[in-house]
């Protein structure tokens, strides 16, 4: 094990500071850089690389783009024992045979577990193998828990740097979660709009379309129906009804003004 | 746009193949490549390319590895408008910041949304961006929806074949939900032990450990509660209850053949 860096110093540690992602054996240091890259992009910061089979390297500093920092404190190990040293979880990526089944998670409720022990100062070492043939079971057998992504049957094999993606992402939405977008309206510029503020709206809107003989009293009644159900589901803003409003008032006064002229006869041509 | 394969024949249509991939104006044709692998990776299939810069070429067919058969099915378009033709529902791939917001949402809520659209027969487009600037803002005033990733404020550009690989993700867990392992003992070989045996396990080891003088009676009795708390945690399964009684057992055995020999004084000793 290279001796700079086992802890890099950080302005500021977070949970995601506990977890380091370690490598096994990886034959592409493109992998490599796009490993590093990522977890960056994922706000991770601990990469061991167990006896990388061309490190450092070109392809990985260009494929890290702007994650080069991420490479320079990578920490190299001569074997998984040490990358995995001082580690309270280890988690194995796994494909899902094994003869003796381990504890296995989906990805999702791994990352919740591994997130939850970072936060509470434990680290956790999440642990991938080689490209070709990921982690013996010696190796698997080193680890607490197990990990699979639930690919297609028929096409499992995950690039390596695909699958770091997958479970750092994972791991990001574990520290969000409580501050995920799941309401489509709730970064809105624009108050969303009162019921009061769309019934005002849809009662002018009738007015309006009489108004224009749009709406005439013989039709049947499920126009203004599906017009209230158009506008409810939307869910507008305060400045759309307001918009909205507008333009029923300018239409208003041009058939009102159009009535006056002719003498209220011209309307049904409108 | 090319004429074939529109529709690709598919020998089972699931709600996965109502769902395609958008790629607008790429300019690296291994991203291609890499994006046809991560989706074919997660049992999606419909790959359109809006003006790719370069393709085909080498470098897509080598990074898609064994995912070729979405590249050769690939709809290359010339406007976004031919490629999100007839869909139900477009959503746009975005940074989070726009002057006017739009209805947004994360990666999961958005594409268990889109699941459910594609389940219900809805074509479903999923649209990404250039590599270096995204989509314009005319192209994410087409779609219905945005998602956005939330990486990295510090570091927030993903490489685009990662962004699909985590839409794609996504899709695929929400094609899973409910078969997912949140259980870590769901795939067990062998069956979990009941509380009936756990405890007679429990009650033949406190009865060992009086007969090797482990236990005494003047002990704090602090020792079986954590003994009890170790294994009670671990969930045993019945074949390893029944290897550890087997080891109390044989332990009984010479305890007993030694205290017979020695006239019950030597058991100190042990």
């Amino acid at each position: 094990m290279s001796s700079q860096n086992l802890s890099p110093q950080q302005s500021s540690i977070t949970a995601l500071d506990n977890v380091r992602i370690v490598l096994v054996n990886t034959s592409h240091p493109g992998n490599i850089g796009a490993v590093a890259r990522a977890m960056k992009n994922m706000c991770l910061s601990q990469l061991y690389l167990v006896e990388p089979q061309k490190y450092p390297h070109d392809e990985a500093t260009w494929r890290a783009a702007s994650a080069g920092d991420l490479l320079d404190s990578a920490v190299v190990c001569d074997s998984l024992a040490d990358a995995i040293s001082g580690c309270q979880l280890v988690i194995g990526t796994s494909a899902r045979e094994r003869t003796v089944p381990w504890p296995l998670l989906d990805p999702r409720h791994c990352m919740e577990r591994a997130y939850k022990e970072a936060e509470a100062s434990h680290k956790v070492a999440v642990v991938f193998g080689r490209e070709d043939r990921g982690l013996t079971n010696e190796e698997l057998q080193r680890c607490n828990l197990h990990v699979h992504i639930p690919a297609n049957p028929d096409y499992s094999s995950l690039n390596i740097a695909m699958a770091v993606q997958v479970l750092s992402y994972e791991l990001r939405m574990a520290q969000l979660s409580g501050e995920l977008t799941s309401n489509e309206m709730a970064e809105w510029d624009v108050p969303v709009a009162g019921a009061d503020d769309l019934e005002r709206y849809l009662v002018h809107l009738e007015e309006t379309l009489r108004d224009i003989n749009f709406l005439r009293p013989e039709a049947p009644k499920k126009l203004m129906t599906r017009l209230r159900r158009l506008y409810q589901r939307t869910r507008l803003d305060e400045m759309e009804v307001n918009i909205l409003r507008g333009i029923l008032t300018s239409t208003q006064y041009w058939v009102r003004k159009a009535k006056l002229k002719d003498g209220d006869s011209g309307g049904d041509s409108l």
